[in-house]
This record gives C-alpha cells, structure tokens and sequence, in this order.
C-alpha cells in the first residue's frame, strides 16, 4: 500500500449514494492566480472514479482524459459519478465536479488493476538524464509567488534554473526535474494524472505568464516505486495561442510510469 | 466549404431531437478483423457534436477524447449527445455511440472557431521530409487484406513498403507517409480525428497482429489546406501489452493540423 498524506487528506470524498459525493477543496493546492490548480481538481474526480471502481478491484487509473470547463475555487464541491462499461480487465466510468451549480471539470477515465497486465514490455527510450536529486536546485530557490500553495505540497528540483523563474526566458519550452510530495507521501497511480499538471507549464519559457488547460490525457503506464519521480516536459507546437505539453514521469527504478499531454490556451494578450 | 465525398454519406447523423441521432455504420470502413474502424466510429459521434454545434458558430472539433467501449459492427446506430459547458470561445459537449442497448464509443469534446484564434504561433517542429506523392508507394502495393475496405476510402502512400507488410516487420515502431480520402474529399477539422485512427497500427513493425484502441485523443490545431497530408506516427513505449501510438498530420503546407495519442492493447498472446 502506498504511503498517504496530505494529497489523501485533501482529496477525500464521501459518499451520498447513487454515485454522487460531496468534498471540499482545499487551498492547499493554489497554482498561478490562486486559484486550485488543475491537476488537484482532476484528483477529485479521479477520487470518485477509484470509489466506483473500488468493488471491482480495478485501483488503477489507466487512461484519464479531463475536460476543465470553469476555474475551480476552494470550497464545496459535489461529484456526480457513473459507470459506462465493466470489462473483464478494465472498466470505464466518468466523472463530474460541480460547484455551485456549475460544472468545473469533467473526467473519463478506464481503470484496470496494473499488476495483473501480462503482455510484451520493449524498452525503445530512456529516461531523462538528471544529475542526482541532492545535486539539484529547487525551482525558485525558495521564492514565494503569492498565493502559490502547491510548491509547499510538491517539490521540484532542477539541474539548473529555468530562465523564467529568474525573468529571463530562455525561448525553449522544455524542461527536466525531480518531483515528490514534500510530506514524503509517494506516488501512486491515483496521484500520476495530477502530478502531471503540478508544474508551471513551460509555456512560461516562452515568456507567457498564465495558460489554460482546456484537456489533459494522462496515460498511467506502471505502478511507480518509492522515491523520487524524473519528469520530462516539452511543448512542441504554439498555434495561434493554442499549445500542447507533453509530461511524462519515470520513477527511481528509471521505468516510465506516466505520460500526458495537455492542450491548453495562453491568454492572447500575454507574451 | 470542404469538397464532400463518401466520408460525409457515410458519417450523416439524423436528429431525432433532444439530443439524439439516428444513423447507420456503413461497412466501407471496416479495419482489420471485418468491423468498422475506431476511426471511423468515432466519426459518427463527432457528426453529433458537430450539430450541436452550429447554431453556436463553433466549427472545429480542437480537442477530442473517445473511449472505446465496445465493437462497433455495421448497421444501425444511436447517438446520445449534450452540451457540458458554452463559453465565450469554445464549447465542450458529450456524445455517445450505442448499438443494440450497448454502448460503443463515448467522446467529449471541445469545439471552437479555429478561424477567430489570435495567438503566437512559433515553428518549433519541422513537417516529416517526404519524397513527393508520385514517388511513393501504395501502403499494400494493391494487395488485399479480407475484410479490410477501409484502403479503398483512404490512401496511404509510403518511401518504403513496411516490413510487415512483407510479413517481416522491421522491429521499428514508427512510419512516415502521405494520406488522402482516395474519392478527393479534402480533410477538413471534422475528418481529422478519424483519420489518425485510419492506418494501420506502427506496432505492426513489432509482430503485432492487432491492437484495441482503450483511448484516443486528438488536438486540431488548424484547417488543413487541400491536398495531401504528411504523417508522422511512432509507438515509443510497449509496456505489459499496453503502448501508446502518437500520430501527426501535417498539410500540404506543411502546417501541423492534428496531433493525437492514443492508448492501445495488444493481445497477451499477439507477437
């Protein structure tokens, strides 16, 4: 059983029946602008979909695809959660976060229970290769950007670092750090889909300030070992504001053990 | 406007009011194994978003994630779908495939006008190099596979015959080629999203005989000129059975259109 945490803590939900449930977002997790940050959000539903599945011994988020349709804010939230298919392997079911009568973020996800997969493994790429975690530097050196909670839940340290968080972008969208809950909760598969939106986005390289996830698919690809997670980011294609980024998330044990991609917005003032 | 052709015939949704779509899967699109391609059934769900959509003046499918439940097959069909959120910019709406009192494909989506997106662009990536059209191959050199019409709907066009093709698959998991519907149809924003499902799977390269789509997402990220388009598809990671497939279209331009990823299963006992 994995270690638990704060991310337990503030990503309970408690049951109501007939696949709704009631929880309450913390300001623990605030990104840019204050606000909770996506990836937390997502962890609501994904919080739901694992109750759903729980009976059907599937603990393992597989595919999860969010949609984010309002900006989420601390506070009462309720979870509307429904099956759509049970398979022999995995099961499907979707789930919504609502607050104050508006839908925030929408998730479909298929669970299946991962150490039970049995097919071909070909290792055809190699993890990111970083510089132990004790030679490295925390993201902002200690910097506190106001009302940022999350870098006090999430711990990022980087070779070097990026050039924005010192005001000087270097041009290049991409990235390479370590990654681990501060309060020494590891990773799980349940916390792969939000670890995946716990960084900055490297769009801030780019000199933007802000940026908008419109969709986020996390691929969970094996159960991580204990430590500390090397994650890979890049965005590849800015299109009219509209930019995509890839994460993807290796553990100790150099396998990889997530990969996502986002499609997400900068404001069209910006940068 | 688009030219039409025998993907429109063949993706027509009627509104049966109140969110439902009657409609018929045709059998002329049918992959490997005699059923209709994901691709293709992923389409009919995209017809019913698209409806909903027009009177909001929202043309483009950006974002597209489907779950693929169950076989489709041929013949009669039902299409559920709603709108999940209007906002200034974009919508994003859900629709479900069923035959039969099962459900097929659920896809949510956000549409937006394509057309009216102000941002940065930056050319970050550079289109796949290809000789030209007329200097390429057919995919199976004219050779038929039992079952499979869906060549006769798209063309593909390579440098190189792939090795499994030959039945000697090169162990390399990737491809470049040329696609178009063979009648002439252009791709348009709706059309993208079944065509990075219209080939068959790079894991071929690795022996495989099949693959089952679990999910698959694409990004639109602009209308594609007439013409050919450029593809770039690559599996990077085979893990217990489960890889992922990331498919590029780029226009005759050589503008980027789509991006997708999707997540796929092979048989325990395939390769």
């Amino acid at each position: 059983m994995a270690s638990t945490g704060l991310f337990d803590t503030d990503t309970l939900v408690t049951p109501l029946g007939d696949g709704r449930y009631s929880a309450t977002l913390s300001d623990r997790w605030n990104a840019l602008g204050g606000a909770p940050n996506g990836g937390y959000s997502l962890a609501m539903t994904v919080s739901a979909l694992a109750h759903l599945m729980r009976p059907l011994g599937l603990p393992d988020p597989l595919t999860v695809s969010s949609f984010f349709l309002r900006r989420a804010a601390t506070g009462a939230a309720e979870l509307r959660a429904s099956i759509a298919r049970v398979g022999k392997r995995t099961a499907t079911a979707e789930a919504q976060l609502w607050q104050g009568g508006d839908e925030i973020v929408r998730t479909t996800a298929t669970f299946a229970d991962l150490a039970q997969a049995r097919g071909r493994t070909l290792a055809l790429t190699a993890p990111p290769v970083l510089p132990p975690p004790e030679d490295c530097l925390e993201l902002t050196g200690g910097r506190r950007l106001p009302g940022v909670t999350i870098v006090d839940r999430v711990e990022i340290r980087c070779p070097e670092r990026p050039g924005w968080t010192q005001g000087k972008p270097s041009g290049n969208p991409s990235a390479l750090f370590w990654m681990r809950f501060t309060d020494g909760r590891d990773a799980d598969t349940r916390a792969l889909p939000s670890l995946v939106d716990a960084c900055a986005p490297v769009v801030m390289e780019l000199g933007a300030r802000t940026s908008s996830t419109i969709e986020l698919t996390t691929h969970v690809r094996a159960r991580p070992a204990p430590g500390w997670l090397a994650c890979r980011v890049v965005t590849r294609h800015v299109i009219a504001g509209y930019h995509d980024e890839d994460f993807e998330i290796w553990d100790s044990t150099g396998q990889l053990v997530a990969q996502s991609r986002q499609l997400a917005l900068m404001p069209p003032d910006d940068a």
